[in-house]
């Protein structure tokens, strides 16, 4: 009897070559692949609710697999935690109907940015921030990322990538339209709806707070970068409007550093 | 004219095999010596306060170094800190008196030790404690601490090296009695002195701060294996009295795990 089962992950993106499984590259897909086929003797591909690249972290993936081991599902967690790399944790596992699955029935998800803005940036916090200490009109920064919330076509913050389905070879699931997220079919435009869009400070950090039906490649990072823009003086906050419509990624900012992202929840 | 220069550091020990300079290892002392001579033009071996091993971290080492460079001490930290790795941080750089020493003019440190009792250990925490989940008598674990207060012989808590002089060989300073660190010379025993010795919760943590005027090599992290002893039952708390009478290695604890360790401060 096949089950379902959902795991929810926490992992250090830093310790990884990203999600995606890769041969000969240690990626989280990977690692968890390898590890859930030890432990229930089924070879699997795990699937997660996107990708995340290389760095970037995750404070709660989900990703399924189906499994005809009679392991109960409470041992799951401590099994894999035992023989998972101390970098990605199992948070919670359960059993899900079978037609749930962890990309297609996403119905939303959460990405946080850290960027420090002290001058010296702690030794322990490096990999987990950006680290930005140039001047920047935050107040800029916070007015620009308003411009985002709605329906709004993204092409504009979206990774260029001509090899975007060469990448998706392999194991992993096929979709011409692959990208971080493919929420569910009719998701094969750039289109995406923004729920939430919001800075605020945390001590010496400003923390971007991003919430919507879904993501696409570079998503995050690329608005990161172009907000930035904003508070450097390059463009005005309101030009984010122009940016969204030129729908053309040279129109937008630089992709920010992966170290400061962070997958945070995904909704169902 | 040569300069006596006094650094701040801070490190995440997890990088590094340990301070001291090894020949094809990456250490934090050989490290410092390589970018402080890039940035110097000159050849020079920067004397910390004492050694800290491989995995042990540390907020606030100290070390100094003499120079004939003419860069302006402000700017040596922003120097530094461009040329270093990001898990070495120079928090601070002062010009000092010529006869200070990080080591011999120490009069007194503290160290930290970190233990995470929940049941997950977080991907982001994991460099940075000791994950202890099993049962444990915290109460027992606090009261053990108290009878470390004081003037004692620590040669139960000292590790036995019988190679120690001969890590000392190379660039290093030589002492025959080099450990942790030798406070000053008539330090060439393992009597220490504890001033603060005291265990309280932060969250899922239980955290060990020891303050004292001197640290025999893995003292603390053998003092904390020892309380472990207590918390698990296996000896009584005030059975540290005896152990601290035997002045044997084996009547103590075994070495706690170097992650969970910190220097804190160094006091002059």
């Amino acid at each position: 009897l096949s089950r379902n089962i959902k795991l929810t992950l926490a992992y250090d993106g830093s310790e990884f070559r990203g999600w995606q499984i890769q041969p000969g590259l240690a990626t989280v897909q990977g690692i968890l692949a390898e590890v859930i086929g030890r432990v229930s003797g089924q070879k699997v591909l795990p699937q997660g609710s996107g990708r995340t690249d290389a760095g970037v972290h995750a404070l709660a993936q989900v990703a399924t697999f189906k499994t005809e081991s009679p392991i109960p599902v409470e041992n799951f967690l401590k099994v894999l935690n035992d023989k998972l790399p101390p970098a990605i944790r199992v948070t919670a596992a359960e059993e899900v109907s079978e037609d749930f699955h962890a990309r297609h029935s996403a119905k939303g998800k959460t990405y946080r940015y850290r960027i420090f803005r002290g001058t010296v940036c702690s030794p322990f916090l490096w990999r987990y921030v950006t680290h930005y200490p140039f001047p920047l009109n935050e107040e800029a920064v916070f007015r620009s990322a308003e411009y985002i919330l709605g329906e709004h076509d993204f092409t504009s913050f979206a990774a260029v990538d001509p090899d975007r389905t060469l990448r998706d070879s392999g194991l992993q699931h096929q979709s011409k339209f692959q990208d971080d997220e493919v929420l569910n079919p009719k998701h094969a435009t750039n289109i995406r709806t923004i729920y939430e869009s919001v800075w605020e400070w945390d001590g010496e950090e400003l923390i971007y707070l991003v919430r919507g039906n879904g993501f696409l490649h570079h998503m995050v990072r690329n608005l990161v970068g172009t907000f930035l823009l904003a508070g450097k003086g390059t463009i005005q906050p309101e030009d984010i409007k122009k940016i969204l419509e030129a729908r053309d990624r040279s129109a937008a900012g630089a992709t920010a550093p992966a170290n400061g992202l962070y997958l945070v929840s995904v909704e169902y």
